[in-house]
């Protein structure tokens, strides 16, 4: 189809799909003619991801790009495919000032001691690791010790659900799939998640500040 | 102190203090003379929040300042200043094509069964109830079923966690104390939350893809 029914059917409007075929986001359609280009299921498909990525998963156009670039390699491991779909999310490390150094080894130890607890195997290069390292010595500079101490309840949360997810990801079969499902979930599954997380702060906060209470919390 | 003292002590570079104290996130130093101000613990201890937020927590400039400008009405309600902690969280709605109303329909009722299911009580404008429509909507869109279907695992994970969550924070007693957990463990915790996650994925995936293997995963 042609470039403007790519845009009635997907909802999204031409200029935007202009800008994700100017970046990369979005291969480009077969020439048909010189100002012509056809496109079909597969760029309708990507638009829709494209646009989760970017509009619900919160993901920057550079990350969105790495992201998929990673889908596209069939050859990548699932591994690093999902690793990939962590870019948008890992921010830059802030400045440290050398004073910090022993409390980063403090936070990494932490860690490390956390993961030997619950026996998760988890690589050293796992840019994971990284952004807990900086939530810890940042929980610390903070001097938010209680907030420290919930990093195994965090954990405890967390395990059971990955488990089934990757479980649900894994079922998928068909790699396309698996891909598509892993990138997807991971990313709005972070947005989910912290929806959910502030809709049961309320419900908490209602629970434990006004009991019984039915007014407005 | 003077300036330069407040950037060694935080290890935060001049320049970054200008940008803040321009953009309105660090409240202006008490004049000492034409070119001078002074600052205290209260500045150093601020600048290293609006750190947090921005380099760890990820959120934005904008964002920050509302979620500190919450932090320092002290008649705000500890619900709407943990309510504004979601402002840098909630992505702009994407366009929706008029087609999309019943989408958006299915997805509402299907949270609010979740939230009825479990009990939660949530008010009607709590912006996180849109963002997980979003992403429930986006869910159905790029044909993930399976996904929408873990939505309750999710709730179940995130549940009992937030409770405590909520409760440490209000242990805090002081309200300054309270606010300031409230605001960074909203922001990082989602971080930290995530990056478990992603660990959490990978000895999954070791577990489900290679079981019983020792090498790189």
């Amino acid at each position: 189809v042609r470039v403007g029914e790519l845009s009635r059917r997907s909802g999204i409007s031409l200029p935007s799909i202009k800008y994700y075929l100017r970046e990369g986001l979005l291969p480009p359609g077969e020439r048909t003619g010189p100002n012509q280009a056809s496109y079909d299921e597969h760029h309708l498909r990507r638009l829709r991801l494209v646009r989760a990525l970017i509009d619900v998963g919160g993901l920057s156009v550079a990350a969105s790009r790495e992201v998929l670039a990673a889908v596209d390699e069939p050859d990548r491991r699932l591994h690093d495919v999902l690793g990939q779909a962590q870019v948008g999310f890992t921010q830059t490390p802030p400045e440290h000032p050398a004073e910090a150094a022993p409390a980063a080894e403090r936070a990494r130890k932490r860690l490390d001691e956390l993961l030997a607890r619950r026996g998760w195997r988890v690589s050293g290069d796992n840019p994971a690791r990284q952004t807990a390292v900086e939530v810890l010595m940042t929980y610390e500079r903070l001097d938010q010790p209680d907030l420290l101490e919930m990093l195994d309840a965090y954990a405890e949360a967390i395990e059971r659900l990955a488990h089934d997810e990757v479980a649900l990801v894994v079922a998928q079969g068909e790699r396309e799939r698996v891909v598509e499902s892993a990138v997807v979930g991971t990313v709005l599954g972070d947005t989910l998640l912290g929806a959910l997380r502030r809709m049961a702060h309320e419900h908490a906060s209602v629970q434990l500040l006004a009991p019984g209470g039915t007014g407005p919390g």
